[in-house]
Protein backbone atom coordinates (compact mmCIF):
# COMPACT_ATOMS: atom_id res chain seq x y z
CA UNK A 1 0.00 0.00 0.00
CA UNK A 2 3.02 2.50 -0.78
CA UNK A 3 3.42 2.49 -4.39
CA UNK A 4 6.31 4.51 -5.67
CA UNK A 5 5.37 8.02 -6.70
CA UNK A 6 6.83 11.12 -8.13
CA UNK A 7 6.91 14.41 -6.70
CA UNK A 8 7.48 17.72 -8.23
CA UNK A 9 7.70 20.95 -5.79
CA UNK A 10 8.13 24.14 -7.45
CA UNK A 11 7.82 27.64 -5.91
CA UNK A 12 9.12 30.83 -6.35
CA UNK A 13 12.82 31.74 -5.69
CA UNK A 14 13.11 32.48 -1.50
CA UNK A 15 9.69 30.85 -0.34
CA UNK A 16 11.36 27.90 1.49
CA UNK A 17 11.23 24.77 -1.06
CA UNK A 18 15.15 23.83 -0.43
CA UNK A 19 14.22 23.40 3.40
CA UNK A 20 11.10 21.42 3.15
CA UNK A 21 12.34 19.33 0.84
CA UNK A 22 15.39 18.42 3.00
CA UNK A 23 12.93 18.35 6.25
CA UNK A 24 11.14 15.80 3.88
CA UNK A 25 14.25 13.60 3.29
CA UNK A 26 15.06 13.45 6.80
CA UNK A 27 11.57 12.18 7.93
CA UNK A 28 11.61 8.64 6.00
CA UNK A 29 14.48 6.91 3.66
CA UNK A 30 11.91 5.84 1.10
CA UNK A 31 12.01 9.71 0.00
CA UNK A 32 14.83 10.26 -2.20
CA UNK A 33 15.68 13.17 -4.50
CA UNK A 34 16.01 13.23 -7.50
CA UNK A 35 19.80 14.20 -8.76
CA UNK A 36 20.44 16.30 -11.45
CA UNK A 37 22.87 16.61 -14.64
CA UNK A 38 24.43 19.70 -15.09
CA UNK A 39 27.01 20.56 -17.85
CA UNK A 40 28.24 23.49 -15.15
CA UNK A 41 31.26 22.48 -13.34
CA UNK A 42 31.61 21.95 -9.83
CA UNK A 43 31.91 24.46 -6.95
CA UNK A 44 33.39 23.55 -4.18
CA UNK A 45 31.44 22.53 -1.59
CA UNK A 46 29.33 20.21 -3.95
CA UNK A 47 30.16 16.96 -5.24
CA UNK A 48 29.56 14.47 -7.74
CA UNK A 49 26.28 12.04 -7.95
CA UNK A 50 24.80 13.88 -4.55
CA UNK A 51 25.06 17.78 -5.32
CA UNK A 52 24.65 16.73 -9.66
CA UNK A 53 26.00 14.53 -11.92
CA UNK A 54 28.67 16.55 -13.73
CA UNK A 55 29.05 15.99 -17.49
CA UNK A 56 30.66 18.04 -20.75
CA UNK A 57 28.35 20.04 -23.14
CA UNK A 58 29.08 16.95 -25.42
CA UNK A 59 28.55 14.31 -22.86
CA UNK A 60 24.66 16.68 -22.08
CA UNK A 61 23.81 16.67 -25.84
CA UNK A 62 24.33 12.98 -25.95
CA UNK A 63 21.80 12.23 -23.33
CA UNK A 64 19.85 14.50 -24.87
CA UNK A 65 19.48 12.68 -28.05
CA UNK A 66 19.35 9.36 -26.56
CA UNK A 67 16.33 10.45 -24.44
CA UNK A 68 17.37 9.65 -21.35
CA UNK A 69 16.47 12.91 -19.97
CA UNK A 70 12.73 13.72 -18.55
CA UNK A 71 13.33 17.54 -18.56
CA UNK A 72 16.07 19.66 -19.24
CA UNK A 73 16.90 23.17 -19.76
CA UNK A 74 19.37 25.67 -20.71
CA UNK A 75 20.34 28.07 -18.68
CA UNK A 76 23.07 31.03 -18.43
CA UNK A 77 25.23 28.78 -21.01
CA UNK A 78 24.78 25.41 -18.77
CA UNK A 79 22.64 22.28 -19.22
CA UNK A 80 20.39 21.01 -16.21
CA UNK A 81 18.29 18.30 -16.56
CA UNK A 82 16.55 15.19 -14.66
CA UNK A 83 18.52 11.56 -15.51
CA UNK A 84 14.81 9.45 -16.31
CA UNK A 85 16.62 5.96 -15.15
CA UNK A 86 17.02 6.96 -11.67
CA UNK A 87 13.92 8.45 -11.61
CA UNK A 88 12.10 4.99 -12.84
CA UNK A 89 14.20 3.17 -10.87
CA UNK A 90 13.39 4.10 -7.31
CA UNK A 91 9.62 4.70 -8.36
CA UNK A 92 9.77 0.85 -8.86
CA UNK A 93 11.72 0.16 -5.97
CA UNK A 94 8.38 1.80 -4.31
CA UNK A 95 10.21 4.95 -3.12
CA UNK A 96 9.24 8.61 -3.53
CA UNK A 97 11.37 10.54 -6.00
CA UNK A 98 11.38 14.48 -4.98
CA UNK A 99 11.86 17.04 -8.03
CA UNK A 100 12.52 20.22 -7.45
CA UNK A 101 12.76 22.11 -10.34
CA UNK A 102 10.72 24.88 -12.17
CA UNK A 103 7.67 25.68 -13.74
CA UNK A 104 8.55 24.72 -17.43
CA UNK A 105 10.17 21.59 -16.14
CA UNK A 106 7.20 20.66 -14.08
CA UNK A 107 4.79 20.27 -17.02
CA UNK A 108 7.19 18.77 -19.09
CA UNK A 109 7.36 16.03 -16.55
CA UNK A 110 3.64 16.01 -15.93
CA UNK A 111 3.10 15.03 -20.06
CA UNK A 112 5.54 12.27 -19.44
CA UNK A 113 4.36 11.09 -16.72
CA UNK A 114 1.06 11.84 -15.95
CA UNK A 115 0.91 10.25 -13.03
CA UNK A 116 3.23 12.13 -10.83
CA UNK A 117 1.93 15.11 -8.71
CA UNK A 118 2.70 18.73 -9.13
CA UNK A 119 2.94 20.59 -5.95
CA UNK A 120 3.91 24.23 -5.81
CA UNK A 121 5.18 26.24 -2.30
CA UNK A 122 2.97 29.38 -2.04
CA UNK A 123 4.05 32.24 0.68
CA UNK A 124 1.39 33.80 2.80
CA UNK A 125 1.61 36.71 0.60
CA UNK A 126 3.62 38.63 -2.21
CA UNK A 127 5.17 41.25 0.81
CA UNK A 128 6.34 37.83 2.70
CA UNK A 129 8.22 36.54 -0.37
CA UNK A 130 10.00 40.08 -0.76
CA UNK A 131 11.34 40.00 2.47
CA UNK A 132 12.46 36.68 2.56
CA UNK A 133 14.42 37.23 -0.36
CA UNK A 134 15.84 40.40 0.85
CA UNK A 135 16.21 38.34 4.12
CA UNK A 136 18.74 35.82 2.82
CA UNK A 137 20.97 38.80 2.11
CA UNK A 138 22.61 36.77 -0.72
CA UNK A 139 20.84 38.26 -3.89
CA UNK A 140 21.75 41.89 -4.95
CA UNK A 141 18.69 44.46 -5.16
CA UNK A 142 18.72 43.71 -8.98
CA UNK A 143 18.49 39.93 -8.52
CA UNK A 144 15.85 40.29 -5.96
CA UNK A 145 13.57 42.58 -8.63
CA UNK A 146 13.97 39.65 -11.12
CA UNK A 147 13.07 37.10 -9.05
CA UNK A 148 10.43 38.96 -7.66
CA UNK A 149 9.51 39.25 -11.44
CA UNK A 150 9.96 35.54 -11.87
CA UNK A 151 7.61 34.57 -9.06
CA UNK A 152 4.85 36.70 -10.76
CA UNK A 153 5.49 34.88 -14.10
CA UNK A 154 5.72 31.48 -12.33
CA UNK A 155 2.19 32.60 -10.61
CA UNK A 156 0.21 32.32 -13.83
CA UNK A 157 1.00 28.83 -13.57
CA UNK A 158 -0.66 27.72 -10.32
CA UNK A 159 -3.91 26.29 -12.37
CA UNK A 160 -1.51 23.64 -13.79
CA UNK A 161 -0.43 22.15 -10.42
CA UNK A 162 -2.47 19.35 -8.36
CA UNK A 163 -1.30 21.25 -4.89
CA UNK A 164 -0.67 24.31 -3.37
CA UNK A 165 1.40 24.42 -0.05
CA UNK A 166 1.36 26.77 2.14
CA UNK A 167 4.41 28.11 3.94
CA UNK A 168 3.97 30.23 7.04
CA UNK A 169 6.21 28.29 8.91
CA UNK A 170 8.54 25.36 7.80
CA UNK A 171 7.12 22.53 9.86
CA UNK A 172 3.87 23.01 8.80
CA UNK A 173 4.15 23.68 5.47
CA UNK A 174 6.95 20.19 6.07
CA UNK A 175 3.52 18.49 7.15
CA UNK A 176 1.26 19.59 4.60
CA UNK A 177 3.77 18.36 1.75
CA UNK A 178 3.74 15.05 4.00
CA UNK A 179 0.07 14.56 3.71
CA UNK A 180 -0.11 14.73 0.14
CA UNK A 181 2.49 11.87 -0.27
CA UNK A 182 0.40 10.19 1.93
CA UNK A 183 -2.51 10.58 0.54
CA UNK A 184 -1.37 9.99 -2.91
CA UNK A 185 -0.44 7.02 -2.03
CA UNK A 186 -3.89 5.85 -0.62
CA UNK A 187 -5.59 6.59 -3.98
CA UNK A 188 -7.12 3.80 -5.61
CA UNK A 189 -5.57 4.56 -8.86
CA UNK A 190 -2.11 3.81 -7.14
CA UNK A 191 -3.36 0.51 -5.83
CA UNK A 192 -4.59 -1.64 -8.95
CA UNK A 193 -2.73 -4.38 -7.59
CA UNK A 194 -4.18 -4.26 -4.12
CA UNK A 195 -8.12 -3.75 -5.34
CA UNK A 196 -7.75 -6.68 -7.84
CA UNK A 197 -7.09 -8.53 -4.36
CA UNK A 198 -10.10 -8.06 -2.70
CA UNK A 199 -12.23 -8.35 -5.87
CA UNK A 200 -11.53 -11.73 -5.90
CA UNK A 201 -11.83 -12.92 -2.63
CA UNK B 1 -6.73 27.95 2.63
CA UNK B 2 -9.34 25.81 3.95
CA UNK B 3 -12.08 25.30 2.06
CA UNK B 4 -15.53 23.30 3.40
CA UNK B 5 -14.83 20.10 1.73
CA UNK B 6 -18.05 16.46 1.51
CA UNK B 7 -16.11 13.43 2.39
CA UNK B 8 -17.87 10.23 2.64
CA UNK B 9 -16.63 7.29 4.14
CA UNK B 10 -17.72 3.51 3.50
CA UNK B 11 -15.93 0.33 4.51
CA UNK B 12 -17.29 -3.54 5.61
CA UNK B 13 -19.28 -3.93 8.72
CA UNK B 14 -16.50 -4.51 11.42
CA UNK B 15 -13.84 -2.39 10.07
CA UNK B 16 -13.94 -0.25 11.79
CA UNK B 17 -15.45 3.60 10.24
CA UNK B 18 -17.18 4.13 12.93
CA UNK B 19 -14.14 4.43 15.62
CA UNK B 20 -12.29 6.23 13.07
CA UNK B 21 -14.84 8.65 12.39
CA UNK B 22 -15.33 9.35 16.11
CA UNK B 23 -11.70 9.90 16.66
CA UNK B 24 -11.84 12.66 13.55
CA UNK B 25 -14.39 14.32 15.05
CA UNK B 26 -12.46 15.18 17.98
CA UNK B 27 -9.37 16.60 16.71
CA UNK B 28 -11.21 19.20 15.11
CA UNK B 29 -14.16 21.37 15.49
CA UNK B 30 -14.32 22.02 11.76
CA UNK B 31 -15.04 18.12 11.04
CA UNK B 32 -18.83 17.51 11.25
CA UNK B 33 -21.13 14.85 10.66
CA UNK B 34 -23.67 14.52 9.27
CA UNK B 35 -27.03 13.45 10.59
CA UNK B 36 -29.10 11.59 8.73
CA UNK B 37 -32.95 11.23 8.26
CA UNK B 38 -34.93 8.09 9.08
CA UNK B 39 -38.63 7.13 9.46
CA UNK B 40 -37.54 4.34 11.74
CA UNK B 41 -38.36 4.76 15.82
CA UNK B 42 -35.49 6.03 18.27
CA UNK B 43 -34.42 3.54 20.28
CA UNK B 44 -33.13 4.12 24.27
CA UNK B 45 -29.84 5.71 23.77
CA UNK B 46 -30.88 7.94 20.68
CA UNK B 47 -31.70 11.25 20.56
CA UNK B 48 -33.27 13.60 17.55
CA UNK B 49 -30.42 15.58 15.84
CA UNK B 50 -28.05 13.81 17.47
CA UNK B 51 -27.97 10.37 16.52
CA UNK B 52 -30.85 10.77 13.28
CA UNK B 53 -33.20 13.77 12.52
CA UNK B 54 -36.69 11.25 13.12
CA UNK B 55 -39.64 11.60 10.88
CA UNK B 56 -42.74 10.01 9.86
CA UNK B 57 -42.82 7.90 6.35
CA UNK B 58 -45.08 10.36 5.10
CA UNK B 59 -42.79 13.08 5.95
CA UNK B 60 -39.81 11.37 4.91
CA UNK B 61 -41.71 11.10 1.72
CA UNK B 62 -42.32 14.59 1.43
CA UNK B 63 -38.56 15.27 1.82
CA UNK B 64 -37.65 13.17 -1.22
CA UNK B 65 -40.42 14.69 -3.65
CA UNK B 66 -38.80 18.11 -2.61
CA UNK B 67 -35.78 16.76 -3.18
CA UNK B 68 -34.47 17.67 0.14
CA UNK B 69 -32.03 15.01 0.40
CA UNK B 70 -28.49 14.26 -1.51
CA UNK B 71 -29.62 10.12 -0.96
CA UNK B 72 -31.46 7.80 0.31
CA UNK B 73 -32.43 3.94 1.18
CA UNK B 74 -35.24 1.68 1.96
CA UNK B 75 -34.24 -0.94 4.51
CA UNK B 76 -35.67 -3.22 6.21
CA UNK B 77 -39.20 -1.37 5.78
CA UNK B 78 -37.56 1.83 7.44
CA UNK B 79 -36.32 5.23 5.41
CA UNK B 80 -32.31 6.86 5.74
CA UNK B 81 -31.41 9.61 3.93
CA UNK B 82 -28.78 12.23 3.83
CA UNK B 83 -30.70 16.15 4.63
CA UNK B 84 -29.01 18.64 1.91
CA UNK B 85 -29.11 21.67 3.89
CA UNK B 86 -26.66 20.45 6.55
CA UNK B 87 -24.33 19.09 4.17
CA UNK B 88 -24.75 22.61 2.08
CA UNK B 89 -24.31 25.10 4.96
CA UNK B 90 -21.89 23.33 6.64
CA UNK B 91 -19.68 23.07 3.38
CA UNK B 92 -20.18 26.97 3.16
CA UNK B 93 -18.82 27.72 5.98
CA UNK B 94 -15.39 25.89 5.66
CA UNK B 95 -16.43 22.75 7.50
CA UNK B 96 -15.44 18.75 6.35
CA UNK B 97 -18.65 17.07 6.50
CA UNK B 98 -18.09 13.53 7.14
CA UNK B 99 -20.64 11.12 5.58
CA UNK B 100 -20.57 7.73 6.72
CA UNK B 101 -22.67 5.52 4.30
CA UNK B 102 -22.84 2.83 2.04
CA UNK B 103 -21.51 2.04 -1.49
CA UNK B 104 -24.61 2.85 -3.13
CA UNK B 105 -25.51 5.98 -1.17
CA UNK B 106 -21.62 7.30 -1.70
CA UNK B 107 -21.93 6.61 -5.74
CA UNK B 108 -25.08 8.69 -5.87
CA UNK B 109 -23.63 11.48 -3.74
CA UNK B 110 -20.73 12.03 -6.24
CA UNK B 111 -23.00 12.22 -9.26
CA UNK B 112 -24.67 15.11 -7.37
CA UNK B 113 -21.49 16.64 -5.70
CA UNK B 114 -18.55 15.67 -8.20
CA UNK B 115 -16.01 17.59 -5.85
CA UNK B 116 -16.61 14.99 -2.96
CA UNK B 117 -13.92 12.62 -1.81
CA UNK B 118 -14.98 9.09 -1.43
CA UNK B 119 -12.97 7.07 1.06
CA UNK B 120 -12.89 2.97 1.55
CA UNK B 121 -11.88 1.50 4.64
CA UNK B 122 -10.07 -1.82 4.19
CA UNK B 123 -9.10 -4.28 6.73
CA UNK B 124 -5.49 -5.95 6.38
CA UNK B 125 -7.48 -9.01 4.75
CA UNK B 126 -11.00 -10.90 4.86
CA UNK B 127 -9.88 -13.04 7.53
CA UNK B 128 -9.13 -10.25 10.04
CA UNK B 129 -12.32 -8.82 9.02
CA UNK B 130 -14.60 -12.36 9.86
CA UNK B 131 -12.29 -12.00 13.19
CA UNK B 132 -13.40 -8.66 14.09
CA UNK B 133 -16.73 -9.10 13.19
CA UNK B 134 -16.89 -12.40 15.41
CA UNK B 135 -15.30 -10.69 18.01
CA UNK B 136 -17.32 -7.94 18.67
CA UNK B 137 -19.76 -10.53 19.57
CA UNK B 138 -22.65 -8.44 18.84
CA UNK B 139 -23.90 -10.55 15.34
CA UNK B 140 -25.57 -13.97 14.86
CA UNK B 141 -23.63 -16.78 12.91
CA UNK B 142 -26.31 -15.84 10.29
CA UNK B 143 -25.85 -12.10 10.35
CA UNK B 144 -21.51 -12.92 10.02
CA UNK B 145 -22.58 -14.59 7.21
CA UNK B 146 -24.58 -11.72 5.29
CA UNK B 147 -21.74 -9.26 6.26
CA UNK B 148 -19.10 -10.45 4.77
CA UNK B 149 -21.20 -11.73 1.98
CA UNK B 150 -22.19 -8.22 1.67
CA UNK B 151 -18.50 -6.95 2.26
CA UNK B 152 -17.81 -9.06 -1.01
CA UNK B 153 -19.81 -7.36 -2.97
CA UNK B 154 -18.97 -4.01 -1.79
CA UNK B 155 -15.40 -4.70 -2.86
CA UNK B 156 -16.76 -4.67 -6.65
CA UNK B 157 -17.01 -0.46 -6.61
CA UNK B 158 -13.22 -0.18 -4.91
CA UNK B 159 -12.48 1.43 -7.83
CA UNK B 160 -15.19 4.18 -8.00
CA UNK B 161 -13.60 5.32 -4.81
CA UNK B 162 -10.75 7.92 -4.85
CA UNK B 163 -8.54 6.26 -1.74
CA UNK B 164 -8.60 3.49 0.28
CA UNK B 165 -7.70 3.82 3.89
CA UNK B 166 -5.88 0.46 5.28
CA UNK B 167 -7.62 0.04 8.92
CA UNK B 168 -4.19 -2.08 10.42
CA UNK B 169 -4.69 0.28 13.91
CA UNK B 170 -7.27 2.68 14.43
CA UNK B 171 -4.74 5.26 15.52
CA UNK B 172 -2.56 4.80 11.91
CA UNK B 173 -6.35 4.75 9.76
CA UNK B 174 -7.01 7.56 12.08
CA UNK B 175 -4.24 9.42 10.68
CA UNK B 176 -4.40 8.23 7.24
CA UNK B 177 -8.06 9.79 6.87
CA UNK B 178 -6.69 12.86 8.63
CA UNK B 179 -3.89 12.98 5.76
CA UNK B 180 -6.51 12.75 2.90
CA UNK B 181 -8.83 15.46 4.21
CA UNK B 182 -5.73 17.69 4.77
CA UNK B 183 -4.26 17.34 1.39
CA UNK B 184 -7.45 17.41 -0.65
CA UNK B 185 -8.12 21.08 1.22
CA UNK B 186 -4.47 22.04 -0.51
CA UNK B 187 -5.93 21.31 -3.97
CA UNK B 188 -5.83 24.09 -6.51
CA UNK B 189 -8.80 23.26 -7.87
CA UNK B 190 -10.33 24.11 -4.72
CA UNK B 191 -8.11 27.07 -3.92
CA UNK B 192 -9.28 29.07 -6.80
CA UNK B 193 -9.87 32.39 -5.27
CA UNK B 194 -6.34 32.16 -2.95
CA UNK B 195 -4.89 31.28 -7.01
CA UNK B 196 -6.80 34.59 -8.58
CA UNK B 197 -5.03 36.46 -5.70
CA UNK B 198 -1.38 35.54 -6.57
CA UNK B 199 -2.02 35.83 -10.46
CA UNK B 200 -3.55 39.44 -9.86
CA UNK B 201 -0.41 40.60 -7.71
Amino acid sequence: MNPGLLVVISGPAGVGKGTIVRKMLEKDPRFVLSVSATSRSPRPNESEGKSYYYKTREQFEEMIKNNELIEWVEYCGNYYGTPRDFVCDEIKKGNVVILEIEVDGALNVKRLFPDCVLCFVIPPDFEELEKRLRGRGTDTEEAITRRLARAKEEFKYLEEYDYLILNDCIDNATERFFSIIQAEQMRTKRNQSLINRFKNI
